[in-house]
């Protein structure tokens, strides 16, 4: 069973990528030091969670900064994040060891910056990484320039339009990016929209909390709700419906335009207020995909891909995108991105919804040499499904089994993303 | 370790069957075409999930029909309700190789239609599924007539006495069926419990949404709610109050005449609108079986087997079992009929529920042929389980693990549903 | 994997143990006769749950209420509480077999009565289990004399003061325990601590409903909550306001004496009405730990180390461990202390939680015999989780891996609740 898993995970591996979700800057994709990768949320997360205090790290810089988290994750060598850090400096700079010795950290921070200097630094993650392309996540004012739109592909991300249109500091962002108006924001969203197709974008994103519950308002609440705004008479209930009536204008503009639309459900931002930078937010469980009916309903032509925060919703998620023809399920997300979850996730879908309806993973990746570990960690989990399930379980050949990764892995997004390349 | 398990699901599939509930229409039990096998719901939902419109689906017929759905069910192969189909044609129609061809369809189109039409056709179904009996799932209007109660059981279903009293159509129903007036419902109630039994039925069934929760309302709140309907003044709270009034004067019909009450918890109906018959209804993880306490409290003699359709809420229905004396768990119901859920949700029960209160699996077939595939995914669940966590983990015998599974599977079907016999 | 399994248990079974939480009466730590081991209320409610009359179990004494139990737990043999049973008579009483015969009854509680009659008896099961010292569970008015606190160390439990202060008992409970009156509860509370931590307490505990939301009251809202249990008109808003304040007066006190708090939380209390002794409790899945946000940010300096009781809301556990500094996962509590939860929610924590943050297990038993095959279940679980995804998965020398599971088993327990050791 180890061996039949390790053989197809070397073939899965071999299927070149196109991650359809990222927070990379294309403007500066790799890192330039080591604190590029020691300061991903997850390490200094990590590190406050473990003791170490947030001024610490907030106050600290250079190789400093570094010895500093590196100690600190001491405690930490037990978590799968730790792993993608020590499968990066393996892979990337060759370094001997499963953990990172504080007194090694000199040493290794001066090679990684050598390294990641050369011009050639970028080209090569790329290349070991085995990656042709990869998502954005843009705000809406992006200026969307100055990278190849072949390998760095846009996606609108939407939170502050839906959630934030009270916040003075948006409604100027949006006069700035547009020339309009706020309170115009139907004719804001199709500008957008039309800015973000021209530039290539394929898709658009929102991250959502676990009430949220689409619902169109009329166009009166929804005029005399953003009136309230304007007139700084805004009530929760006011607030309720212009997100409404903001996110609906979206699924109108993915619809217009065909693009798939990225929900990505649960989030709760800022519980955790003294936390780190990124290191805030986390989730309450009691959420269901119920709660969108309406909008699965209502807009049949729009592809909904799907991303939810808990492995107890996978089960929503696997349901309704068996159900649902403009369902798809979506990756294996930030707290639910751990192998337990992502194993037992994958295996329900793989179960239960067509594999034409599945976008298996993606990075959620801020700098471009996690990729690498993250895809890996998916792709172990996945060869074991594979392996059990299908291989020893259903009887299926190898190499049907890593014809149904390549789907999984590659070719759904580009059925689902990309169908005109 | 895989030895081992198969050796066990060798055994357990020995074991010959009672199914305790099923969708089987008695005087149609078996299939007369493939497109009986096509036409379950988990194919035309799956296929139009994947994307083929619904009214491609209503308007075509025959082999026609057969080859669109295989057509698309090309992008479902992954699935494990297509292994179904896969295990049926090869069980039932000798089909070699592990995905039906296209090109095939015309020449299994036609074996099948043969070998079906022969009048021994249902009898070798049962017997190439070593099945003995099965139950039935009876509207409260099925005249139970033309069959053998011996091999189908009635089940009296009352989902539409408890959520739809207040149409037309079912006060009709209601009289025709009783010759009683539907607002003498205690009256009505009586009289079909006394027709079903004296027609042999065993148990009676309903299915309920998310939030619902019995709690008996008071003669006069019942007697007023029901008057509403009549006055045309129907509130939603009347009609919980009737839904409820009706709810426990089953529970009592269930206390006087020794029938155990089937509670299917937790579907949503008509979630997706356009759906395809069948293929419609979803579910809101947010449920509890803590709605049910003052239901398990006030009818003690009463047993309750349960399915729930979610995963997560397993655990509840492990833990209620184990503590409530009058509460079975029952099966793996729908959107948790699948492997990995089937898998875990067994070895929960297993570890934590006597044995004697565990009704292993029902098919909830509506063709004939749809048990034997159904019960080797539960046996080879069911299998795993034994293997690694009794005869590996605990170091018993193969001989007690089977035994082990024989009450599941068959020793309490007859202790709960069929004492006398 | 079986072989290297077995050996990393073992190895983990060396390391000798501070139990942190139970419910032992240190006066009568040990059993005296069979019936104090088939008296735990998992044997009561499973045999109850199986058939037993309650009257039936609470009317027997002696060797003939022994029979009546083992009895009746035939049909729960597949119960893992009964192999802690079977392990229990095997390891002290080298019972042969597994499973205990009626027959076999007479002389077993014979054999076992003289054994735990001997003077060493409560020493050699400390010695046999590995045990050098465990957690009480206290009441607040307990006297905590007569018992050595370097082997029984002290924890103030509080749900009566936080649940229960309308009630003259406790309001005279408080009286007597502390010469204060009930309503000048600051004061109260501020002596308790000071005489928990005089005898050496080490912790704070309380079990918490699914629906607890702990939100610090205004000093007026609490006062006219306090008083109105006095005038007595109180209101249900009125039992919330008592209940967080006397629990925010708790977490104060926590941080005013460094005393962790251990929130065990989600149970529903009297499910069950008319279930045995200690067999009525339950709980609604509907919880989350976003209710405890404010607390958690409240009180940073504190360590909440807490228990759910479901295994859905284990990723909630984990993530908010992950997150707050202060949140530590500690042990698998009630219904979620079986294999398959267990196994699963230690994967889960050891992927993302920082090791020094993870209280791996606690017994929670009333006698002491329990100790040892609960914690061999644990270890069993721990030991599959290490020996797959740490030494197989990840690489690691079994070494490490047995490191690992030194701190999650014993080294947190001295760092994070005696420090000063």
């Amino acid at each position: 069973m180890q061996d039949l898993s390790d053989r197809l995970f070397a073939e899965i591996s071999k299927i070149r990528l196109i991650d359809p979700h990222t927070h990379i800057n294309p403007l500066a994709a790799a890192s330039t030091t080591l604190n590029d990768l020691l300061g991903y949320h997850y390490y200094t997360e990590l590190a406050h969670s473990a003791g170490l205090p947030k001024h610490a790290i907030e106050s600290a810089k250079g190789v400093e900064l570094a010895k500093l988290l590196i100690k600190q994750l001491e405690t930490c060598t037990n978590t799968v994040q730790y792993s993608w850090l020590i499968e990066i400096v393996q892979s990337f700079f060759n370094y001997q060891g499963d953990q990172i010795e504080v007194g090694h950290v000199d040493s290794l921070f001066a090679a990684a910056e050598v390294k990641m200097k050369a011009p050639t630094w970028t080209d090569s993650v790329f290349e070991k990484t085995g990656l042709e392309a990869l998502f954005l996540t843009n705000d809406f004012d992006d200026p969307l320039e100055g990278f190849d739109t072949k390998h760095y592909i846009p996606c609108l991300r939407t939170d502050d339009l839906v959630f934030k249109l009270d916040q003075p500091s948006v409604q100027n962002r949006i006069g700035k990016a547009t020339g309009l108006e706020w309170h115009g924001i139907e004719a804001v969203i199709q500008k957008l929209f039309e800015k973000f197709v021209a530039k290539g974008a394929k898709a658009c994103a929102i991250s959502l909390p676990p009430d949220f519950e689409p619902i169109r308002p009329t166009a009166t609440e929804f005029r005399s709700a953003l009136d309230a705004i304007g007139l700084g008479t805004l009530t929760a209930e006011h607030k309720r419906v212009v997100a409404n009536g903001v996110f609906y204008l979206l699924a109108d503009g993915c619809e217009a335009n065909r693009l798939p639309f990225d929900l990505m459900i649960g989030v709760r931002r800022s519980v955790y207020e003294q936390g780190v930078y990124q290191g805030q937010d986390l989730f309450d469980q009691r959420t269901s995909l119920y709660l969108y009916r309406q909008l699965f309903n209502d807009k049949p032509s729009v592809t909904f891909f799907v991303s939810v925060l808990t492995h107890g919703q996978n089960q929503e998620l696997t349901s309704y995108a068996w159900i649902f023809p403009n369902v798809v399920t979506s990756g294996h997300w930030w707290y639910s991105n751990i192998p337990i979850y992502i194993e037992a996730d994958t295996r329900a879908r793989l179960e239960a919804v067509p594999f034409t309806k599945q976008i298996g993973y993606y990075s959620d990746a801020y700098k471009l040499e996690f990729i690498l570990p993250k895809f890996n960690m998916y792709r172990r989990c996945l060869a074991r499904v594979l392996a059990q399930d299908f291989v020893i379980g259903r009887g299926w050949s190898e190499e049907r089994a890593v014809a149904l990764a390549y789907e999984i892995l590659r070719g759904n997004v580009e059925r689902i993303f990309l169908p005109n390349i």
